[in-house]
């Protein structure tokens, strides 16, 4: 019927489009699970249950196409994770966000990590850019958390929230990638817990020097309540500061 | 003299060692402001004053060789930047080392993106191997100069204090490339306070659940005062925390 349907019997129950999910998925659970460098077409052959022809006739660029196409649905998967209602307190959707972002971390972990920790020689600048996008995509969302979403989700953010944003995501993922040679230990809901913590500080420290951040902050803070995640920080930090009296000016 | 020695009388002035760190110095140079797969080894040739032969025969591995002979280099040079005498407020002592930090980055501006970019020809498992050494090597300073270095700088850190410490240098590094691509807005010395004041930020969070942590703070915040970073940030953030009395129980 098309000029790129399978050729033997067996093969035509699938349509083109069925049959390229298909070996995507098999390459996606292998590449999920190991090194790019560890992974043969003849796997991905044999996982999807068909010829080795038959994985070149849908990827003729080999292994490197077939990754770049894995990576690239993975990117979508990911990104869909950082989407999230702008309901309730800002801490709790964040916190709902990196549930969804550790439990595909834990799913790819040993593609997570090789991606992650370049060197592969499936590395290029189109992967590189695909991990990228990623980044800027989940940033794009914690901002609109923040109330700086611009457009319709607030007010532009100013660049030092933007950037406090950016080098917090770099932070979740080097925290992931810890975990991962970890062992996944902590649990995956300390990690989660720990991890927006860290961005409730960081917002408190940038706020401390950055009108834009601070006034972003004021906003945010009537939406937390005692029994969330800013609350439960805020009451463990009591004891924590009790010892920097002598650091302000009256003490 | 030895087998290695150049061919020509012109090139005989210098020894084979000298040349070497001749050649890395004009392979630094180019490598530190363009992109690795921009520089050709025509061009470390007329940098050094040499021909495209000789640098062949010192590095027969070509650019790839060059490359991570220069990358090792510049490592050796950044991993000196973390290094900073254990005297002294220790956010203090992390300003300066970030100063220098800072400074390295501005310096190798191009060839520091590129590298930790990834995506590039010359990237291979070694030269993450050699970024990895640094960031480990620069976690372990930040470590001591938290009162956690073990043996003879302090107790063991806990595995939440060393993880905090290892996310805080992958949020330094994401800010640097920021920084980078924001054509060096804003002035190093104000990203270095803001990057000191995250690092107080995650340690007073970590703090909070962590008892490890918790006990390196307490040790550390005797040795911080008013007027040195500690200090600054907490009086700066009394009207930041001013509007989150809500979240307190009593509040």
């Amino acid at each position: 019927m098309t000029t790129a349907a399978p050729p033997t019997r067996a093969y035509r129950r699938l349509s083109v489009e069925e049959r390229r999910t298909q070996l995507l998925g098999a390459a996606l659970t292998l590449f999920a699970h190991r090194a790019p460098d560890e992974v043969s077409l003849d796997e991905v052959a044999t996982v999807a249950g068909v010829s080795r022809p038959l994985v070149y006739r849908y990827f003729p660029g080999g292994r490197q196409q077939l990754y770049e196409a894995a990576l690239r649905s993975a990117a979508e998967k990911l990104i869909l994770c950082f989407s999230e209602p702008p309901v309730g307190p800002p801490t709790e959707r964040v916190l709902r966000v990196l549930d969804r972002y550790l439990a595909f971390v834990d799913e790819h972990d040993a593609g997570f990590s090789a991606l992650l920790r370049g060197g592969s020689v499936v590395e290029t600048s189109r992967t590189t850019a695909i991990v990228d996008e990623v980044r800027r995509a989940a940033a794009e969302q914690i901002l609109l958390h923040l109330g700086r979403g611009g457009a319709d989700a607030g007010a532009e953010p100013g660049s030092r929230l933007r950037m406090m944003v950016r080098t917090w995501i770099a932070a979740v993922e080097a925290a992931s990638l810890i975990w991962l040679d970890e062992g996944k230990q902590p649990a995956a809901a300390d990690l989660r817990d720990w991890l927006v913590d860290q961005l409730i500080a960081l917002l408190a420290a940038t706020a401390a020097t950055d009108p834009g951040t601070a006034s972003a902050v004021a906003e945010l803070l009537p939406l937390e309540n005692a029994a969330g995640p800013a609350g439960r920080l805020a009451e463990r930090l009591i004891p924590v500061v009790g010892g920097a009296a002598h650091l302000l000016p009256e003490g």
